[in-house]
């Protein structure tokens, strides 16, 4: 019986971990739809969505299944109900990727604004800190946790970066403005994704340590409009 | 045990209820703060976000004790998880109201761009909502979280209504762009306050109805740029 509820938990991570994966993948193919100009990738997007939320829907029910049926206690308890939050960390991950492929659809009407670089660099940091996290629960590894939280910082000052970037383009020419407002809330979307890497991260941190670092470790990130 | 254990839920269910009306207040002093122009206001907010944050902490440890000692079946299951993310949304509500006030402290330091109307209408729709959406959780009462979820497509309305009208401040006057981004920010804030209200409402009715309406109810709000 332990044995087989420890199988699983088991199923239960692979699980997570395979959402996790699909979910930063979406975010490469959205960013890259952007970069380049490929609908198709976009399309892929709205695809994947699709199947992130099936999955996130099963892995609830399993959760709450497992609750039912083994009443486990303590650290299995703490185990179960974080699967739960990451789960929906993970979809809403996948609906940044959606939000940032109908930004990309957007743009492809348009001139080109100009070449990205600083967007596609925050997407592949933000996709490392979703992997990481990850790796850190499935590991319980609190350090490699840490460290999500610490690349965070990165994140915002990417992202301030880019901010004041667009401002200075808006300022030279009216007619860039709605083409570099969307690729400000790219920036934001990505951001975002970010986020919920640390809140992973923090979540991972808490069963590690058994202490509660959220709110204490670092101020979130703020406004973002500075 | 079991009055017991009912007695519980409802102390769970009544600090839930507090937690949501500190939230909800919360938006709607940011967005007084942003139009009335007083930072008093806006520090009102960040002190509040401790409390919240200390309640969250205070909430997720009461469900994880009751999941451990009352080992609940089925139904007061689905109840305490849906606990654990309405509590996870309602955080995530004040810290938009954070955001919100940070972007007000900065706007004070500038020239009025406009006088704000349909931030302020905006944030009053989102503020109902998180308020029906816990009333609906608490009167177990499907319907009334169903009318959130129809709600937020008039928030996604406004949101884009805002969106429109300030990129024709920065196309006429470049001045005005950086004082529209922010507000732009702004009104994707409240945008995000009414998508947990949602969240919030879709568990209930899941809670409710046995099914999971989320993904199939309605496209979720979207990239909001256009």
């Amino acid at each position: 019986m332990e044995r087989h509820f420890d199988e699983e938990l088991k199923n239960l991570k692979q699980k997570l971990l395979q959402m996790a994966d699909t979910a930063q993948g979406m975010i490469g193919l959205a960013v890259k739809a952007l970069a380049e100009r490929k609908e198709p990738l976009a399309s892929e997007v709205f695809t994947l969505e699709e199947k992130v939320n099936r999955t996130e829907i099963e892995i609830e029910e399993e959760v709450l299944r497992l609750l039912a049926v083994r009443q486990p206690a303590a650290r299995d308890l703490r185990l179960l109900t974080a699967i739960l939050k990451i789960n929906n960390d993970l979809e809403r991950v996948a609906d940044q990727a959606v939000n940032i492929s109908e930004i990309a659809i957007l743009l492809m009407k348009e001139p080109p604004l100009k070449p990205l670089i600083d967007i596609p660099k925050m997407a592949v940091l933000a996709q490392k800190m979703i992997k990481n996290s990850l790796d850190a629960f499935v590991r319980h590894d609190a350090g490699l946790a840490n460290e999500v939280c610490l690349d965070d910082d990165d994140v915002d000052r990417i992202n301030d970066q880019i901010f004041r970037e667009l401002l200075t383009y808006m300022m030279e020419d009216p007619k860039s403005i709605t083409r570099a407002v969307d690729l400000i809330l790219v920036s934001r979307n990505l951001e975002r994704v970010a986020d919920h890497a640390t809140n992973i991260s923090e979540d991972v941190i808490f069963i590690e340590e058994g202490k509660n670092i959220k709110h204490h470790l670092q101020e979130r990130s703020g406004a973002g409009s500075k």
